[in-house]
């Protein structure tokens, strides 16, 4: 990606017969914006690519949005390199019989119906979101939970001009200041996957516990938020036996942002050894890292003060999303890194989650 | 430190017996401010020093801060912890006589006098750099250079106001623009340091070579650049059979923002293993972790487009700051490791260079 | 417009009839981006607005883009308020016989060819523009450049990607720094627009007159400068006895950023008190504000610091734009301002200039 | 002020004779700061002028720092420029017996207990700040509180560690989030001094109405908020026919960021005609100019959407400064304002208020 709104390279693809148009099923990206309420650079990618791939599809470029997933994150600091990964699904993929060592990597979608502005992170919202993680485990084929290594969620959010609409009406939102509520936003998409993947009991979830009971988590879920949507989008991404093709999916939970080991496991799971960065032909094998990652709310990281949360100036998500993607980039050796702040009950409290898919893991 | 003008910890151990003020020579340390032109967490951190340190000894804060070197680095991105370090020499450490196997760390000290606002970021900076490095050598007891492997300068710097002043005079300052003006200040510097260490040929040093022949540069040299001062000081640290004590320094360059091969040999060097982060006795073995690093000026960091250069909204060496900043904390297991952005002709370019002191490693 | 993609309002006139698209000759307007190298909002709107139009038009949106000039500048600091402003030209306005008091509102445009990467930003980029600037002068109809109040120009510039294709063919962009090159864009239209109207002698025209002879302006010329294209975009505004229509234009230069009087200036040329702002009826014939401005280059706004180039944290268009903002839209008493920083050669040095548009002044 | 720690302007003032130090009882003023939270160029002042002082007078600078108010507000957006107003009261002008035509300025100090950590931003820390409005109003000998123009208020705030410290004793602060903390701990002040004046209601002043019920206000309050204290300082500044000398002062509340009649009105009180800016004598009356202003909360100013509450990479507070900063100074033909944001209850909600000082004025 040249820019946020170049889709030239998915296009030369497609015209060249690589992908086959009809078979996307979902996009997940990082752009490079600031990642906060004011980023445009997500809208203007997803309008891009819709309408590039409506050139190519028999449906319009609002047709091809209400059904394909394109979750994007802003915000590329430091090392981090403008992408997005395309997920296609052959028929051929989906079919039963097929009894592999593991299984390969399984996809399935989900829409949800619009979320009312002054339902945006409570926990009503967060049900919603449960009912869409199991339809998408439905439609990927996942009936077991423990199969499931990552959601990805894509919410909407509040600005300061739709909470005004709301309280015209006399209906107030979750929170005025937008940053917060986008907060809110995300934490109930995190909370719908963990009630779907049976990571929290049902009765746990309330809407004093969002934001606020950081012991309730789901370790696979991945929620962004943004302005230009209005319902929620989810890709549950898993091993399925009944999936056959070449990747692979791993995922651990990190305990803090100084949790290498948690990105030197989940690349472990399929077998594939940094030591201390993957060489060539491993990282030749990677398909896709994905990483939510959270400032320590404490001001400390293990022992030491951290400045994110005080800084007037840089984004306390801009700082987080650095520093981690700094840490996982060197890993890797890559900057074409998945790594999106705001982990709220996505992973431990101050720290988060990385999944990676990789080819050629089938027998790890 | 709590917060920029905290020196309280210091204090404390001074008061407790731990330190000797009055061997304290020299500190390195990074301060919470945005490591810019208008960054003034500096000079309160040094004013807080040196008044504290007067309350302790027979001199006034000006005269202490005439003879102790105080370099600091702002810009606490992402884990990046506001901490210092104290370096204190006694003078048994400094005498003849004791064969150490390989030796011990070694410092010395140097300032020069002030240089003039046109002349800051030219070769002639470079030159009267270079002299003052050779006196902290000679300061050192450290005569092969092959024995130095940490050389921090502070270098003054060019504000709008002084540049202006300079152009009243009829001279013309390096650049008026003061973030480029920092960057030829810091290049002279860093030349400097080369040179005096034999890495480039005296013939190289040229006005037109500073910020353009990136060939240039020494492995062990860092420069920081400040509002705060008028001349050059210098820190030379190294191993030395002359002196005695638990430390020992190793420094490795790096290629570039993703070189976490470079921060495992540095430790590796000390008799550390980080696998793939040091455990708790080895991070207990740390003193100091010192980073040089800097945005790749061709846009991408090896395959990969980055945003750094471009952003607008957040500086490029906040950018570089917080994400090398998060790969070494990652290996190391902590926040406090001193990264300094702006690492012109300061290690490879696009790369920078890594020095870790730690103790217990005399027989590595 | 509710954000950057957002062209639902100009959509509603066009549908209501209240708008002619085919009338559509220009659009000037105001993104609520960053201003700089990464504002993706301008390119996100045009985009928008090109794909909308394309609905109503027998045309592609390329095909518009291509000949309707889309003129946005990024940053709506402080009170500014993102806005753009739809010039129509209708057949019976452009025709002759009509001869009012002084004339009505003019417009004329012209598209250059694509500018090379090398060129941007020397003195060829500008003869270039002044070639434009005259054909545009044609096609409104303005013969005497005493009848031209304002012309805007967009001219394309140099990102770190486009600055490594050059130089990978062995050209050399006049400055490898983004906001550089930037600067340097603005300063050949503007001496581009100086030229065309006789402001400037063409010997004066020089690579090294660029950005350093600043006593070189047009009183005239607004220039923006963006990634999304490769040729120069030009519209010439002026009042013309041959055009007919209720507004008209006026324009004063702003000699620095507290030249509140200059404002004063030119609403009385149109015959609008402010007394200190205007009335309801004053402001409701108002039709378009448009102000360059620029941090004054010695630090100061006459006798006082300032601390805008100073600044690592907001870069000093983004301070200059919410500061002059301020002050004309508190005088306006509207936030819809077009404010533009990156005044260079627009204006006298370190101030700029103010045009405003308003109806029922043909008698004034 | 060449940088927030340069009080070498006062300190020649002091050494020629023209100022008394033992005279001096309050500073105000602007330092060039993010004026968040992490904003140390405010201690960094209050450092350097307190050792500057103790350098004159018999006394720590810690007793001076208790005993001089020293009351600074970050941030020189703009054409905004770093400088402090140093009030003196001499004996002679606190003298009974003076019968002037209105009176001249008046000024009483006064410094309340610390305010504990989960105090701070509640109806208690109102009450507190009360108290010490009336005691510093005794100070002044102003009995009515329709004499009183001005009250400028600092409070302590809440940082992340702050917030641990309290939480680790069980005591829950009003905020985890330090900018919302520090808006509380403003709103505190405001409520504080708008029951002190008897604008508001004892009865309406509840935890519940802090940053909630916006109709209470105070027209005459400013409050900043900084970490570098634990009490609240507060000056009261008005006019006394008790007391003599060549300044009065007069305020306005600002109905929106756009009331630039608001600036008019409180020059006029003073005698001051700005048409549209102060001429060179009227400029030379101005002693000082202070000015709250806040962005207002349902994104728009008048009819027009604005940007600053959803902008993840300007703080909203620094957008309002720079905008209303440069109305202010515009007017009045001088970047040397105090402007601050972060106007809870202080002026009408999404306003403010300006307070001038001049000389000269007595008969006006």
């Amino acid at each position: 990606m040249a820019h946020p709104g170049d889709v030239s390279a998915l296009d030369a693809l497609i015209n060249s017969g690589a992908v086959d148009a009809g078979r996307i099923v979902a996009v997940i990206g990082k752009t490079e914006g600031n990642g906060g309420v004011n980023d445009f650079t997500r809208g203007y990618f997803t309008q891009s690519l819709m309408q590039m791939l409506s050139g190519h599809l028999q449906a319009s470029p609002a047709e091809l949005a209400a059904r394909i997933p394109c979750i994007l994150s802003g915000g590329t600091e430091g090392v981090l390199s403008p992408h997005y990964v395309v997920f296609c699904r052959a028929p051929a993929q989906a079919a039963n019989g097929n009894e592999g060592k593991g299984g390969a990597l399984a996809i399935g979608l989900a829409f949800s119906a619009p979320t009312a502005v002054e339902q945006i992170g409570r926990a009503s919202h967060a049900h919603q979101v449960a009912r869409a993680v199991r339809a998408a485990m439905d439609d990927a084929g996942l009936d077991d939970p423990a199969d499931v290594h990552f959601v990805q969620i894509k919410t909407p959010c509040i600005t300061v001009a739709r909470a005004e609409q709301a309280r015209a009406c006399g209906l107030e939102p979750v929170s005025g200041d937008p940053n917060k509520a986008m907060a809110h936003a995300r934490a109930a998409g995190a909370l719908g996957v963990a009630l779907a993947l049976g990571e929290i009991d049902e009765a746990a979830l309330t809407d004093a516990a969002l934001l606020s009971d950081m012991a309730l988590y789901s370790e696979r879920a991945s929620v962004s938020s943004g302005v230009e949507i209005s319902c929620n989008e989810v890709i549950v991404l898993g091993n399925s036996p009944r999936w056959r093709g070449p990747y692979r999916i791993a995922h651990r939970p990190m305990r803090d942002a100084l949790d290498i080991g948690a990105v030197a496991g989940a690349l472990s799971d399929l077998g594939l050894a940094a030591s201390p960065q993957l060489g060539q032909d491993a990282l030749g094998r990677i398909a896709g890292v994905f990483v939510k990652c959270e400032p320590q709310r404490n001001g400390r990281v293990r022992a030491s003060r951290h400045t994110m949360l005080d800084d007037t100036d840089i984004n306390a998500q801009r700082h987080i999303r650095g520093a981690v993607g700094g840490m996982v980039a060197g890993v890797i050796g890559d900057g074409r890194i998945f790594v999106s702040g705001g982990a709220e009950h996505q992973g431990p409290d101050g720290g988060g989650l990385i999944a990676v898919i990789a080819s050629g893991a089938q027998d790890a």
